[in-house]
């Protein structure tokens, strides 16, 4: 029994957008009902609107112009699909203050302006739905909010960048290195021309501070994160890493509970090879957290590609639909943004683990008491060291691990052993995480 | 700003009464302050109420009698944790009947009685939530009914009962049989004193068919599966589907919709080990199912155990809570139990796929020309054939995989050929799943 129409309007026809169309269309009866309403899509906007489609739009406003959806009085819920950070911002914020549901997939909105997006849509009682802005189709946002609300997340590692993953993913069953890689990625579509907001680390920090956010509830955003990229890391690395130590690199996002701080950051990370992580192929994605009723988890799945993005557009949309068919939109279970006391994200610098340390030295009697006696001196002792025999371009890798130690002073030894006459190539340091199950 | 007080009655104080109640004491504040109200477990029964327990339990009114919890007026929300058909169902179903809201992690009583205890709560206004039904703390409920509402549930396949995991996981690790690993399993408590509920592939059955009627819609029970338990399973097995055919043994609960039918049964299957679900070690759980739209994703996590079952019932508790808080309790997104037409589940013989077989055969001329004549005329044509020379208690083990067979035709021809006399036990056939991600 169908008696209430619930209409859409959609900002932004690109990739997502169009699978948000396509799965609306085709669930369309099944989605009546289960909803007891139908869901409509009344307008799109799209700067390029007259391109062709081969999209099913009858009965669909198509306009250049997103004011006139966020202005709409017969609009109820505004997706927002067009990404960065203005105009998005404000046709966010405009439309929730013209008493609309908002669903959107925009990461590095939400990770700079969190505050501001969540608070104006509590105080409009309106909803925000962004299960879609971090790994794609996997329903982690509504686990973290809902099915594990039981629970202090204790810990997050997350692979939640899948341009990174197949890159080291292509380079470990290769054994070619990044430049190489990334070209090829680019060449087949999976990275973009410009690589850097994948590569650098910066995707998986906007999407780290939402979990960050939603798992501690205070308000994290990019800027508190330490971000470092994939850029520097060689297939040798990753081949010393698996055939040495037992251990795969990957790029991980990582939100830790402390006592009375946090640990958030984004790095490339070495873990144990037999970990379920590191068999984590390819594009795909996946979230490995530790609640602290429930124990380690993971959640793993596609973290983009128009379908599974969509699918998760798509029940937010559902699940808003639902509450405004029952007269209780804006007044279920919420993002729990209240805490009282903000604990401080802890520097990089006082991080304390083990690390992989890949120097290219010359091939020559005394550098690694050197090398040793920087390390010494930063009270830095090693676990393992291995010197290859090869010689690379007439330098010599030699590879080291440490017992856990302080990032601060791995920082200054390494840049004392850069300056050695007999290392030949800028030194690499890695962070290890044993990812334990506490 | 706390000005409500939602009153609990727990029924069953055993090992996830005793989560729960730990859980609720522990996290008073945190849910308080998120919920807007205050969660206080008003009365607990048990049948054994008097032994002493190591819990936090001021206020709380301890009672043998459970009509004491499901008349009380003032209780708002019961959870059922005794398990069991009777009188589990009727305590349920009279707390339905007097307008209260149920929590419950019985699997078995779902399996057999869904449609009475949904369409009862349906006709109450009543909400029921069963988070910890299936797989414990992993947030798989939750996640069908919300996250994935966009899609269609092409497959599930589950690894869904701890013990027959680490049971298998153990007879890989050490070479040891069946009966051997189950004694020490019991040992250990890992697995129960009568064992046949999990080995036999029961408790696996329970919760497919919780996981089946939620994708598909319509009920289906315990009583409509097809169930074969792990028993006949040997380490041999186990060697040979590694070493020979890159095959791991689980015991998998599968849901596959297929036009116009369902596909839904509980046996141990064969699939590629270089599966994520083949790394799924020990008690774990590990959920592998296929959207339409989302494609691929694995939940992973604990799926037993006090705290983690705990952690699913208090999610559900608290999420009923805020409905009640809200005055919209019963109207929020719901099973969608309202399929038109009913899919007719196929029956297990009209099952094709590959197979595993393995014989015990004497170790004389002319038996392999025997059993393959028998394959052939059943229509069964054979991908490997391996031949093992070590002779065990006069027998040599014969090992063969087909290619897509019908199970009827593998069923009547094993039986054919386990009347032979060069056939010295009772030979055994295990299914193989490929995992496609379709």
């Amino acid at each position: 029994m169908v008696n209430k129409v619930i209409n859409i309007g959609l900002i932004g026809l690109g990739t997502v957008g169009t699978g948000v169309v396509n799965i609306l269309s085709e669930k369309r009866d099944l989605v009546s009902a289960q909803l007891g309403a139908e869901l409509r899509i009344k307008k799109i906007a799209d700067l390029n609107i007259a391109g062709s489609r081969d999209l099913d739009l009858k009965g669909v406003q198509l306009t250049t112009s997103a004011k006139e959806i966020i202005s709409d009085p017969e609009i109820e819920i505004v997706i927002e699909l067009i990404g960065g950070y203005e105009p998005a911002r404000s046709f966010i914020l405009t439309a929730l203050r013209n008493g609309k549901h908002v669903v959107t997939a925009n990461k590095a909105l939400l990770a700079r302006h969190w505050d501001e997006i969540i608070l104006t849509a509590k105080e409009q009682g309106a909803e925000i739905g962004f299960e879609a802005s971090v790994a794609g189709g996997i329903p982690l946002i509504s686990s973290l909010t809902l099915g594990l609300c039981a629970n202090k997340i204790l810990s997050i590692y997350g692979i939640i960048n899948g341009t990174c993953n197949y890159i080291l993913t292509k380079m470990a069953e290769e054994g070619e290195d990044f430049e190489k890689v990334l070209a090829e990625a680019q060449a087949k579509g999976f990275a973009e021309s410009d690589p850097a907001l994948d590569i650098e680390g910066i995707d998986s920090a906007h999407k780290i501070a939402i979990l960050a956010s939603l798992s501690t509830g205070q308000f994290i955003k990019d800027a508190d994160i330490y971000q470092e990229g994939i850029s520097r890391i060689t297939h040798r690395d990753i081949l010393y890493a698996d055939e040495e130590f037992g251990l795969t690199i990957k790029l991980l996002g990582i939100v830790r509970q402390l006592d009375g701080e946090l640990d958030v950051r984004v790095h490339p990370t070495m873990i144990p090879k037999e970990h379920l992580l590191s068999q984590v192929k390819g594009v795909f994605n996946a979230v490995y957290l530790v609640g602290d009723s429930v124990g380690p988890l993971i959640f793993y799945g596609q973290g983009a590609g128009e379908l599974p993005t969509a699918s998760a557009v798509v029940a937010d949309v559902i699940g808003i639909a639902h509450n405004i068919k029952n007269q209780v939109a804006g007044r279920v279970l919420k993002v729990p943004f209240d805490v009282k006391e903000r604990k401080k994200i802890k520097d990089i610098t006082e991080l304390r683990t083990e690390y992989y340390l890949r120097l290219s030295t010359l091939d020559q009697p005394g550098v690694l008491a050197k090398v040793s006696g920087i390390l010494g001196r930063y009270k830095i002792s090693l676990a393992s060291v291995i010197q290859k025999e090869r010689s690379i371009k007439g330098a010599v890798p030699l590879v080291m691990l440490t017992h856990h130690a302080k990032e601060a002073n791995i920082k200054k030894a390494v840049q004392e052993i850069d300056r050695l006459s007999c290392i030949k190539e800028k030194s690499l340091f890695v962070r290890i995480e044993r990812l334990e199950e506490k």
